[in-house]
């Protein structure tokens, strides 16, 4: 069955998110509706705040796979619309809280909303949101849904602590970075594509399915957005080039850098990594180092091994319209440049 | 049927939360058990910082008046015991985002987990210990109660902004502040008492009587609280004396001795909530204000006009040792001068 998914790759050269994009528009319109419509609160700050992230050009991508698994496992109803909500609304918290965490100055190439908002009214936005999250998943009533959402929250948080712990400490391997990234990135995709599963009552085999497909894909998404960071390639992202790097996160491509590296470049990484080096010619050493030792293309290799496996994760569904579209999202996700 | 509660008020001088902390104590053993065990992680940050806050001294007395309204509704279960644990870690969720809003040095008297593990891991711990409380939620299973405690967040998290807007504007009516109270602080409670009469299966009219003792609780507790901010005769407190007035946040007693000064006076506090005084001999006036004008005692006095509410809303259930516990911790509640 994976060979549709084969031929798919060998015909394209530039994949296209445009089928995912033509597959989801409608239920996209209703999940927007719900996510406009429950943002809006009595105290004025709490739409602004929301608004100034929500509106500000998110691709939306965890509830659109919400809608388009829906659609590749023939539901027909309308409760994933809610819930896809829900799931951006959790999306939409943590990124809120992250820009705290990160003091970030932008987020999609505006300025974030901790600086426009300052830090206090954007913590509890993002409280906001997640509980109203939890409003809109309690109105469906699904128990199965709460559990899979309430845990991946869980996860999300559990993740991001790691990560922190895990920040300036150049002694983190792989697995370790993998184990983070799995939590604090691929358990809110692994939860996006299984409620629709729930929703249409498939069963528990087609629920671990989504499952993967989405916890895979999450992985091969973050991994590419790791790499892109560093890329030389890269056009420019919607957030400060380098963050990463002066926050002396532990990215895979710092990871094989630092492993590959001469005893003088492992002293650059460790020096940059302890917040030694953030200038701005540290971070260009940083990314000479990363593409003299492959370190970018190495780490996009690892996302098109997930990409692949959660294309393969599909491999049970009908073939069709909502396979090749989420398929192709795949790759167009691991092949991207910004 | 209130009279027995008059009784209890005449024959005592100071009332005590002993009969409370008696009526509780088996439970809260049980409910302290599942708090400890369910704020591990196998991330040790989280609960090295839960900890941190949790084993500090807390009061836990939301989920001690989960535990004592489920003895009034003859419940025998042992449900409560998960969802008291539940709506103490949305409080302490809520306590660590608040200290990172705050930016508060001290809490229940020792340096506050901001303080002590920065900014971005509070955050993020309070966000898991939010996820968690939904997590034993969903484990128990009742989805009233996940109505009743997603909702009571939602609100908690829309009166901390507007708690935040209304912070430095001179002009906030006193009605203003008892909506922000009702929302950041009642609101719990009531949710608190609630889920005992969903647990024991009472039927609306027991809900929303122990929903009015609780929210009229929260309210009376707030506004001492408020006003033991201020009391020239009060203890020292856990957090930092003067901590609101430095923060200008116009609690009761301000707003009272605001809308009864005289000219002077009033530019006195015009400058101090704009935050043009922050030195201790500005806070030194402003108590001598406060109690000059009486705005203390006419604090406590609402305090009392609501604790009375809660008291009566009582009046529907069994005349018992429960009973007595929880209106005695009213009265105690609103005596209280620490």
């Amino acid at each position: 069955m994976s060979a549709d998914v084969i031929n798919l790759r060998a015909r394209r050269s530039q994949p296209s998110l445009a089928p995912m994009l033509a597959l989801t528009a409608a239920g996209m319109n209703s999940v927007n509706a719900v996510i406009l419509d429950r943002m809006q609160s009595e105290i004025p700050l709490i739409p602004a705040l929301a608004g100034h992230l929500i509106s500000g050009g998110g691709k939306r991508m965890r509830p659109m796979l919400t809608v388009a698994a829906a659609e590749l496992c023939g539901y027909l109803g309308t409760r994933h619309h809610k819930l896809a909500a829900a799931v951006e609304f959790i999306h939409t918290a943590t990124l809120l809280h992250d820009d705290v965490v990160d003091g970030s100055d932008l987020r999609r190439g505006k300025a974030a909303a901790n600086i426009v908002f300052g830090n206090p009214a954007t913590v509890l936005v993002g409280d906001f949101l997640f509980s109203r999250s939890f409003e809109l998943m309690v109105e469906d009533g699904s128990l199965k849904v709460l559990k899979i959402l309430s845990s991946a929250s869980r996860i999300i948080a559990e993740g991001e602590v790691d990560q922190l712990v895990a920040s300036r400490k150049i002694e983190t391997s792989e697995d370790h970075y993998l184990h983070i990234i799995s939590a604090k990135t691929a358990a809110l995709f692994a939860a996006a594509t299984r409620i629709a599963a729930v929703v249409a009552e498939l069963g528990e085999a087609q629920e671990q399915a989504l499952d993967a497909f989405g916890r895979n894909l999450g992985i091969a998404f973050q991994l590419t957005d790791d790499a892109i960071d560093y890329d030389s390639d890269a056009q420019e992202s919607g957030k400060d080039k380098g963050d990463d790097f002066r926050e002396g996160k532990m990215t895979l491509p710092v990871i094989l850098a630092y492993a590959r590296g001469t005893p003088d470049e492992r002293r650059f990484w460790e020096e940059a990594i302890a917040g030694f080096r953030t200038e701005d010619e540290d971070l260009a050493t940083a990314v000479e180092l990363i593409n003299r030792h492959g370190c970018v293309e190495a780490t996009r290799e690892r996302a098109r091994v997930y990409g692949q496996r959660a294309i393969a994760a599909l491999a049970g569904f009908p073939a069709g319209e909502a396979r090749n579209a989420m398929c192709e999202a795949v790759e167009f996700a691991i092949a991207r440049r910004y």
